[in-house]
């Protein structure tokens, strides 16, 4: 690992339990000094995009692996469901690791990483109309409302791991069942 | 309305559409200069910090004016479902007006601010637990993490909206039954 990736994994880390560590508490927490940060990051802004520019590189990643273009095109509504449940497995990973990029003002507002959040957004919203026209989700809905409700549910799982609420290795299970199935009882 | 409030309102506005408006980006919001800003808020943080307070303001308030503490007596599940669907209702007008407050990290990370949340978000999820005896609710997830879920659809909802994504007049609706029924075809 270089030290460049010490500091953001370290970054990382630290930012999602306490999305206003400074520069020296992640400093300390990479164990470098923070000469050896600001080498690397001119300011925290610039740590926090590189962040945000990781964030949005795995959500193009899990797009691209899971395949939903072809999936897509398929119109197989097994298909269609077993992708879904695959990227929404991937993002909590990803929110858990990434949990800042997710809500920070700073990544949410730089112009490039929007426009690359609204494309991936589109990409992925596109996957949910797929699946309404093909009776796996509901369709009274709109589809960009349920791309919203899966980052929602996101946020919901990154608070909760934090929060010492639910354990990793239920936070995808309760992701999928939350989203597909919803809260009420059966 | 005093100064102070049109200050407020206006930061309200501005900040939820653009988190990381500035002192005078509120001032021309509102209509005043800079210095009648800073008259009332010696910074931004303060500012922050007296949207988070209001905010929670409201959560209190929601839950007194929805007499959860009753509801959650009676064991009633007609009255807990009802209560369930008045809560959300409430919050996701909240969630539009003080959106900011969600996920503003000065908000979250402020010592009063966060003990008051941990305090109120106790209190609710003391109605998803009573739900979850009276059969209204699943009983196969922590009544916690149901209190994450409806915070991550808040989030969505206020994300939507900004966004246009979906309308004002549908965004209670579709909290309610994507927190209930979820995203699934039927």
């Amino acid at each position: 690992m270089t030290t460049r990736d010490t500091v953001l994994a370290a970054a990382q880390r630290l930012l999602t339990t306490d999305p206003t560590a400074s520069m020296a508490q992640i400093a300390t927490a990479a164990g470098v000094g923070r000469a050896t940060v600001h080498r690397h990051f001119a300011s925290r802004e610039d740590l926090l995009h590189e962040i945000g520019r990781r964030s949005l590189d795995r959500w193009a990643a899990t797009l691209v692996e899971a395949e939903v273009t072809d999936v897509i095109a398929s119109a197989d509504p097994e298909r269609i469901r077993a992708c879904i449940e695959e990227i929404l497995g991937r993002f909590v990973i990803d929110a858990h690791e990434l949990g800042i990029a997710l809500t920070d003002p700073t990544v949410l507002n730089a112009a490039d990483l929007h426009e690359r959040a609204t494309a991936l957004f589109a990409d992925e919203v596109a996957l949910y109309a797929a699946a309404q026209a093909a009776g796996v989700l509901r369709s009274d809905v709109p589809a960009r409302w349920l791309g919203h409700s899966v980052y929602g549910l996101l946020v919901a799982a990154r608070d909760a791991l934090v929060a010492g609420d639910i354990a990793r290795n239920d936070a995808q299970a309760l992701v999928r069942s939350t989203f597909l199935e919803g809260g009420a009882a059966r």
